[in-house]
């Protein structure tokens, strides 16, 4: 059994998801969005996801940490602003002692839809069918969240086959 | 009296410089680099930063964190990076209630040497002679944080004249 939290970063909406793998089967135990309001300072916003993140590590006790890796292009100033908010996903992790994992969206996508250039309503769709939800999860940060955490269960597995 | 902590962020070198206003009278109390193997673990680093940095919060009491910000380019990778410790520097100051305040490197030169393209050595040298050291401070990392905490004085004591 091993329990993974997925992060799907971002300063104004994290989506997170906590995965419980047994075998080959596959339970959500949590999913959501951390939500911040935009005319909060960034200091205060980035100090309330760290405690959210620390509240959902304490709950769940979490093996491993699986964030999603954003394509930039040439944004430097999103890229930016992405950073900020991964910086604290990965030092939550670090001060917990859990190892932390990237994934490029196409691997996420590859993972749960066998294909990486699947759209954000077949993600949402296969997310849902992978766990067993009665509806596809929602809003669609917290099914990417879920969606890294299952890439990480899967490639673990992966890892495990072949070691 | 006012205590300033002064941040050049950097996942691998991150600055800090504390300096000590008392009306027109500049003192550095502290001021170094916060150094990370490139071969440890981003999340780690980034606890370690955090630490320290909670460390210097604690030790000085600061009445405000002043970064300097970086300027990218095109570079997104570069500024994902410096992103991922001033996330994390953001955060650290404000699990503390302390206020950050971002100042442009022109803004900072200008601040310490009147042009806000001088060079690096110029740099260190006049934030030496501010702070009446002995020396100018190395390396410049450490240089370019006790700058910045300077330029935050100074624009603090302005804003004072001016309201």
């Amino acid at each position: 059994m091993v329990i993974v939290l997925g992060i799907d970063p971002g300063t104004a909406n994290l989506g997170y998801g906590v995965v419980l793998a047994r075998g080959r089967q596959l339970a959500a135990l949590d999913g959501g969005v951390i939500t911040a309001e935009s005319r909060e300072p960034l200091e205060r916003r980035l100090a309330r996801i760290h405690a959210r993140l620390c509240d959902l590590i304490a709950e769940h006790r979490p093996a491993a940490v699986a964030v999603e890796d954003v394509f930039f292009g040439q944004n430097a100033r999103t890229a930016f602003a992405v950073g900020q908010a991964r910086g604290v996903v990965l030092l939550s992790a670090g001060l917990a002692g859990l190892p932390c994992y990237s994934y490029t969206p196409q691997a996420v996508k590859a993972a749960v839809c066998g294909s990486g250039s699947a759209g954000k309503e077949q993600v949402q769709r296969m997310v849902g069918t992978l766990l067993s939800l009665p509806e596809p999860p929602e809003p669609d940060h917290a099914a990417d969240a879920l969606a890294v955490a299952i890439c990480h269960v899967h490639g673990a597995a992966l890892r495990e086959a072949i070691g």
